[in-house]
């Protein structure tokens, strides 16, 4: 039986206020805290450092929130990993490339380097979420990032519920996905009127599916509070890769804690064989289509 | 907003005895209950013709269990569907063809035709579970069964913890999956004494994953009791898509009924644009290997 390999993880469930230097000066409180609890990998929300502009259809001032990467916020976050000698999941950030802008997220290394950063490849577009008016897609499949810490996937809020995602990721050997996260019930015509709807549980319960698939850590950082018409529910979670919730936040403002054993995905996918026992000359169709 | 389709499904939630005629008579006293209380959908469990041998290694004197299909056993289960006027899941059989044996679901139309046959994709192969000694694997992936009461698509057991087979299925139209099954809590090493597991939550929180990430209804139907050292644990279910338990069997016999709405699934997807928004242009490592 191999080590165990315990590791304490740090999720920042954060309410926003509209200035990026407000919002950056909080996230630099909490994962100290995070962090002088024993974290040692942290995560921040999706868009972190502003509103959730995308709940207007197209809010073109927003547009002037876009940074450049490397830049000011990552130079700010990559110190302060170095400073606390984390693992930092910096949320996302609104970036520009050139003329396109994505919704991207930047991994830190202990030493304060990037060792990775990823742009959101999966785009929501309907009533309150209105991303396709604000970012273009990543193209790229998810990467795993080996740190001192574990092997890690990052995913960003609607990458989530997409079994594809979660698979890749698991293939290529991550131990733990990290879901930076913006979901909230917004006010919008409900699916039939006939049938009761819940989001959260809906949101939580595909995710939890994810781990229990492909027995692995799965980590969801989620934004919290009301903006405009939305209530963005909180309730960040990690699950494990027996599909049990080790830490599930409530919808206030506060830091999620949960020791997870790293060990624990590789003995469970050679017990369980879901990543053995595929049968990918039948998965043709999966890759059909646009 | 288009009509509502509403339909009675009824899970069997067996014990199995040593005789193939006993169980099967049994079968047709639980259909022929399920069916009088409007019940239109119809699941039988995995192998529910007798014990479920794959808990020995090698049992050879269990490869005379394996019948022709179609035969005598899809005779009477096709003449019941059509009796009831039922859409029947005939659970699965152990079928032989040419010197190969499959674990084999046939759907029975209400007027007894055979609408469809699927051989078990994904083969497990573990202590307690040593399906690859009994079983070939399907070379098919999932078909949809369009049928009077809904469109269907069947796995066996195993295939229900592949996100790709629940994928394929409602990328291809099902509305709901209906997964015939054979799991229990088998004597074997854990996979670490320091982790406790609990198997019917992973393999519950697994499929309802899927309900959630799909937008469609899954439907588990379990075996149940023990057998040898392993105990079946029933806990059949029926999940929605918006990832609510409608029905939930605990571990002793029963039928389980639950009214589901089959305009649901098409409604969700067109509301959450999960099948819309995929990126298959991405996905290509799901199909390398094997």
């Amino acid at each position: 039986m191999s080590e165990h390999r315990n590791v304490t993880l740090g999720l920042l469930q954060m309410t926003m206020e509209d200035s990026a230097e407000a919002n950056l000066t909080k996230a630099l409180t909490m994962v100290r805290e995070a962090a002088s609890k024993g974290a040692k990998i942290i995560a921040l929300p999706e868009l972190f450092m502003g509103p959730y502009f995308c709940i207007d259809e197209k809010n073109t001032a927003a547009f002037d929130r876009a940074e450049s990467i490397p830049g000011k916020s990552t130079e700010i976050l990559g110190a302060l990993a170095a400073e606390c000698k984390i693992v930092l999941v910096g949320g996302s950030i609104y970036e520009i490339e050139g003329k396109t802008r994505y919704n991207t997220s930047c991994i830190f290394g202990p030493d304060g380097a990037v060792i990775g950063r990823y742009r959101k490849l999966h785009i929501p577009h309907d009533p309150g979420f209105y991303e396709q008016n604000y970012f273009g897609s990543g193209n790229a499949a998810p990467e795993v990032h080996s740190t001192p810490y574990g092997d890690i996937a990052v995913g960003i809020c609607y990458d989530q519920w997409f079994p594809e995602f979660a698979r890749m990721a698991a293939l290529k050997g991550a131990e733990l996905i990290i879901y930076p996260t913006a979901i909230g019930n917004a006010e919008v015509e409900p699916v039939d009127p006939a049938i009761p709807e819940d989001w959260e549980g809906m949101w939580r319960a595909a995710q939890v599916g994810h781990a229990a698939s492909n027995c692995i850590y799965i980590a969801a950082c989620n934004r919290v509070g009301n903006e405009a018409s939305t209530h963005f529910f909180g309730g960040s979670f990690v699950a494990d890769p027996n599909a049990r919730l080790l830490a599930r936040g409530d919808d206030t403002e506060k830091i999620l804690l949960a020791d997870i054993d790293l060990s624990y995905p590789k003995k469970m996918q050679a017990s369980w064989r879901f990543l053995l026992e595929r049968r990918p000359d039948m998965y043709g169709e999966l890759t059909k289509g646009k």
